[in-house]
């Protein structure tokens, strides 16, 4: 192993009571730089260390001084009561219930009649103004007359007066004896100004500091506790932690039209990424870019004529940072920092565009949730590890680190070992790889409202975290994470405002629940639209659709482009048709590596096949998997397709098959699917990996189509010249 | 056994090769009707016998010749072609592709311009007239330039040159040389003029007919067949082979609007009952309503004249009769017949108001795919009485009969066994409960948008066949068939236009899916219609919800009556929110008989509790049956609930509670669900039916309280002096 090979690419955090393991482990794992965190102290005695050194700045927190003084430029957010029945009388809506009032304080400083909205849920429209009160003793609207039998809401604005992600560390591990941290909002004025000069003080102040790691910039994505302290919502992309009437006015000014709090309420579901979203509510995200991109740029060149880099934390206080879009460039960081949870969050780190380097913050984080008598770090690291290396192939970040409580890692020994492996498997890997783009058999784009946006993190709700509801859909991204294809976002937008937005694409993916943004909704009625993807497929392109894909009822139709997929969905108002095409395709070419019976995960219940097309796989009379032709092209239905070793070679297969692309197959090729092949053909290099934990043997192609077996250990990686 | 117990109420088919046999079924069956059916003749020596004699007359058919020589007033429907897309070019449309030449051809007679519509479905718009043409030779409509990637689809009026239920019989059974009958439109007034004579001249020439049995008026319900001679769209309640421009212009004259094929087409959906009727089908159907009860009228008026009685069958040409409506009355038919699949059709039949009798045609009909070697006619005949029975208890059909080729049946001496205990059970039964009202525990109202309209045949397709998607919706309405309540049926309109229609009315159901005429769609969005829900709910009614109840996305729900039935569905738009409430409540009194697990059928995927609701089952975190409380009301959400005996406590326990009525359980009740009570408090007489094809125990519980043991034989029946 070379020099380099032992050392770099590594951050470890530390704390004042593990220096003698901070330095060790400095050799052991070959770091280069160390870290504090949210709850830890730099220790003095590391401030020489051979390392650079990170500083987790807090923009928006840790100075309740300011803060309190300041009550006025806390930062606020919108939030929706819940639905409230008059049930003759007047109504009282309580606002804070069901939220934690240690997160929350009502704002009624400001004009609360501009600001708030009352909302008759049955008819869908706002009361005058005149028609509530807001009783600030009780914290409850009051509607003196409402409609009898109608449904209410208040959208209002409230303070956030404890940090939720200091909530969240707080509440989860059970801190003692702290203050509460208010997150001010750096936009206003009065703050904005405090904190350039802060960051000027903290920067002069920790002069052994070579990276400010903004923790990070502005506004919260949406996080609100109810009043168990238990999560009540959230949404990693959400944008309702990001408003004050000073913000909306300055909005308003630029959008030219009034804004209104149901542009951020939306019904209560406050814009998620499952929800089409609106004009109004792309203007205002637009806007948000903007301005955060502006802000954010002073205190990076502030940090860059300090002499220190600029690293984001992809997290947190990050909304209107936006990384995958234009603007985000402009800011000038120098590196971006993420968590990974799987190769779809590895690739939402290693692919953004525009910094000189990203890192990744492995699991498991050192907290005592799994570093505990009895737990298996080692087990969480390996799946975290094998999981993410597949992406890492694909595009690799730069850099590795961990994070928590260096002192819990300490008490596990194999964990050390494991890490000091995994650091070293890194380093290689990225030196092999050598900045190469790897081979890739086909173009895909993975088509939605939220385009390159959301790159990577479609139908993520909160980072990798499990929902039963979605894992089928998101299972295809994570397939794709690190899989041999080059892989694009495009949004409908993209679609309407650019003719050559296909360009170049071989297989179109539609991927998610009816009516929702993954899938498109309404925006199947623009004949722009859906005339763009038959004109792609019916000229020789595929299109492969996942669970509802284009599902929206109209027009005879509830998937838009049944035509292509040759498959539509029994919604009853076709029960008086007579399906006769049940018969099952096993030996169709997508289905060669599959063992039985492939998992479909949630699936989807009465989906059923039109005359022509083939179905592969059908359940009880409902069609999992077909395959159909439309013109020249080719379309592929899929019911789900949760992330498994096996069903990445289906979707691999399906693309091949959708693009017409079945001989190339046999390169880069790996006949066992638990084996990978990365080929890296300028760098005259490839990979063959192990993601499974049991020894496997295969039969590797090369780019040729020639051949050789192979055997690998458990999670084993070999590399080869070409 | 009385005499009166061994003859009557029962109508056998005859032929002329089955004399013998059917003066012997006389007796033994104590039939006292004899019949005769399509395919079959009545024989001469039995004109004379001890029974009243049926005749089945064809309104529309059985007189090629006149269809021949009026080509010109051949019944004419609309059809929607396939879709097709624009690649480039000129697209051509061929008509007839995909549907039997034999059953339709295209109509171009008429003026095409008017009546057809060629529609761009991917904007929704018709095409001007000038932008199409018509290639009679080759039976394609042409459009020369087209919108690029645009579908496009053709509504046109076609003939029925074989009568869709003759094509049927004759396909079943193979028929061989004979010719197709035409179906000629008896509402044109050359057709017209000559049924009233070719009526007047049958009854003239059967001066042996004292039962005039119509099969049926006018219009075949919707039935299409393909190039295959499968059957390729079918509809029982489908009006869309009701039409003529002939009517079609005097229903412009009467709806004062222009009419357009898509009011009949919609979408290629044909109005079928899970669609939203539109204001114009709803209009189109009541004028065709009144025309067609008043023509029916002339034809009963003659009936009586010529002294004979006027039977309508409830099949087939049905089209436009609507029994449930007012002016089903005004024909003055004497009685209705039809076919018996299980509960709902028998209720659907012996329900109908305005008759002096109704008349059950038993299965299974003596056709050939039942009564052959190593078929069980038996276990037909006895599944289908013993599922009827039930809901003859509740409300008794006048008579009963069969259908059908004596000769098969006489083959199968246990079915003629059978077939005698039945009728002696029939005539018992009917005289036992002597009209008496059955004793109710409490009035549910079916709440859909078709209300009375289609009472006891909500979620039907085709009869009381089995559809997998609806089955556990039909299950319901199967249930209430034989179950000790009042059951109405309530059309949104009847909600929205009388205050007092939820009068009396203990619980509502609401049964289906999401966006279906079932359970409302977009009818939620009217505040009247939620508001009246809500309030009786609100002031102590009941709501069951099946399925998905008021499901229509609509200002933040899904579940329009979320609120009451306390649970949501996840469309992705809340998967924000956390869901606390999973916890299982499975010692509720809706519980209390039911065995593990609950079969839910079909069942939902994605409903989750909300805060405050009792889940009582949930699988792998959805929700299947919940319990919830209102204001002084409550509601109770099943995701499914196909038709079983469990099922039918299950139900009867959920109406209970939903009405807070559980301390009525024990009364007129039987421990053991295979079991039932009916009683006739007026006639001072109850019954205990053991549905169960095995013995059965049970404790019988009478309307005081009081109870005892009871054993039943299997499908025993006993009755008790109250």
């Amino acid at each position: 192993m070379s020099e380099q090979q032992r050392k770099g690419r590594v951050t470890i955090p530390t704390d004042v009571d593990v220096v003698p393991e901070t330095l060790e482990l400095l050799r052991r794992w070959g770091a280069d730089a160390i870290r504090d965190c949210d709850g830890t102290d730099y220790p003095e005695e590391l401030k020489t260390a051979d390392a650079k050194v990170y500083a987790t700045y807090y923009t928006t927190r840790k100075d309740n001084a300011w803060a309190k003084a300041n009550p006025d430029e806390v930062q606020q957010c919108y939030i929706m009561t819940a639905f409230h029945t008059a049930a003759g009388g007047p109504l009282s809506i309580p606002l804070l219930k069901g939220i934690s009032s240690e997160l929350l304080e009502v704002n009624s400083r400001d004009d609360i009649k501009r600001w708030w909205e009352v909302m008759d849920r049955t008819t869908g429209t706002p009361l005058s103004s005149e028609a509530w009160d807001y009783d600030a003793g009780s914290g409850t609207v009051v509607i003196p007359a409402p409609e009898v039998f109608h449904d209410y809401t208040v959208s209002f604005l409230a303070y956030l007066i404890w940090d939720p992600v200091h909530m969240y560390n707080a509440v989860t591990n059970d801190w003692k004896d702290f203050e509460h941290q208010i997150t001010f909002d750096v936009r206003q004025p009065k703050t904005r100004k405090f904190t350039m000069e802060r960051l000027r003080r903290f920067i002069e102040d920790h002069p052994y500091v070579d990276v400010i790691r903004y923790t990070t910039f502005f506004h919260q994505f949406t996080l609100i506790f109810d009043e168990l302290k238990r999560e009540k919502y959230v949404d990693w992309y959400g944008y309702s932690a990001s408003v004050s009437p000073y913000i909306l006015e300055r909005f308003e000014r630029e959008a030219g039209y009034p804004f209104r709090p149901e542009f951020v309420i939306d019904q209560g579901y406050y814009n998620n990424q499952y929800r089409i979203p609106s004009r109004e509510y792309k203007d205002f995200c637009a806007f948000q870019r903007r301005e955060v991109a502006a802000l954010a740029k002073e205190m990076v060149d502030l940090t860059h004529q300090m002499g220190r880099e600029a690293m984001m934390f992809l997290g947190d206080h990050w909304i209107g940072t936006e990384p995958y879009l234009e603007e985000f460039k402009t800011i000038g960081l120098d590196a971006v920092v993420g968590s990974v949870g799987n190769g779809s969050t590895l690739r939402l780190i290693s692919d953004i565009p525009g910094v000189r380097y990203t890192e990744g913050r492995f699991l498991p984080y050192f907290f005592p949730d799994t570093f505990h008598e009895g737990g298996d770090p080692v087990r969480e690291a390996r799946e975290n590890w094998v999981t993410a290396r597949r992406a890492i192939l694909r595009k690799p970040i730069d850099r590795i680190g961990y994070g928590g409580y260096l002192k819990l890692a300490c008490q596990f020994p194999e964990f050390i070992d494991y890490v000091e492996s995994v650091c070293n498997e890194f380093r290689e890997l990225y030196d092999r790889i050598g900045g190469a783009k790897p081979w890739c058999a086909q173009t895909v784009a993975v088509l939605n409202c939220w385009g390159r946006a959301r790159s990577w993190g479609c139908h993520m709700v909160h980072h990798a975290l499990y929902q039963k509801q979605n894992h089928s859909y998101a299972g295809v991204i994570e397939a794709l994470s690190g899989a041999p294809f080059d892989v694009r976002f495009l949004s409908f937008d993209d679609l309407k405002e650019d003719p050559h937005a296909l360009d170049g694409v071989d297989v179109l993916l539609n991927i998610g629940g009816g009516d929702t943004a993954h899938t498109g909704g309404a925006l199947w009625e623009d004949p722009e639209i859906s005339a763009a993807v038959k004109r792609f497929v019916w000229n020789g392109g595929g299109l492969i659709g996942v669970g509802e894909p284009s599902g929206h009822q109209y027009q005879g139709r509830y998937f838009q482009l049944s035509g292509i997929l040759g498959v539509e969905k029994e919604t009853g108002y076709t029960l008086g048709y007579d399906k006769y095409n049940w018969e099952e395709h096993r030996s169709h070419f997508i289905l060669a590596d599959a063992e039985s019976p492939v998992d479909f995960g949630e699936g989807q219940k009465s989906i059923y096949a039109l005359e022509g097309a083939e179905v592969l796989v059908q359940r009880d009379r409902e069609v999992q998997l077909a395959a159909n032709a439309y013109g020249k092209g080719r379309g592929v239905y899929l019911s789900g397709l949760p992330y498994s070793f096996e069903n990445c070679r289906l979707l691999h297969r399906a693309i091949l098959w959708a693009a017409h692309g079945e001989e190339r197959i046999a390169r880069w090729f790996s006949s066992n699917f638990r084996v990978e092949v990365h080929a890296y053909v300028d760098s005259g290099r490839f990979c063959v990996v192990n993601n499974d934990g049991a020894p496997q043997r295969t039969e590797i192609f090369r780019g040729d189509g020639s051949s050789f077996s192979l055997e690998l250990p458990p999670g084993g990686i070999r590399w080869f010249e070409i």
